[in-house]
């Protein structure tokens, strides 16, 4: 499945939550990432976001595509990390 | 059409991105937005941003998709808009 995951969090868990992300996805911008997941390593790296995020101040959202037949990904200004574009 | 539109401007630009995005779309943290918009009207807000940001330093993503039916929106801690989700 492909997932984009963009996140909001107090600044002292930033570096934490990045981290944790990059091990299961491909950084895109700034608070954003992307990338092919199977269901199993998404419950997993929502399970460990879980134990890092403080759920009263902090926010991840997660959209999950089955299917990508009808999507496209357009970049304006600076693509930031052009060789891990996945769609 | 359904969209998700992230961005990383500099701090100088923001308001006007901001600003810009919230006439066409819905704001749902930080740096993202998402909505349903015509093909027309998403053209008008990329030209819009294009007069606002500057390509060598700034990065919009626009996310297309023309189909949402295998698609679902999963949202860890804080709902920073939950009047707004589309999904």
């Amino acid at each position: 499945m492909f997932v984009i995951l963009v996140y909001d969090v107090e600044e002292k868990r930033v570096a934490k939550v990045l981290k944790k992300c990059r091990e299961y996805l491909t950084w895109v911008q700034n608070s954003v990432f992307e990338g092919d997941i199977t269901e199993a390593n998404l419950k997993k790296l929502q399970m460990e976001l879980n134990r890092i995020i403080k759920k009263e101040a902090d926010s991840v959202i997660i959209y999950k595509f089955n299917s990508l037949k009808y999507s496209s990904r357009e970049v304006m200004g600076l693509d930031k990390n052009p060789q891990n574009s996945i769609i």
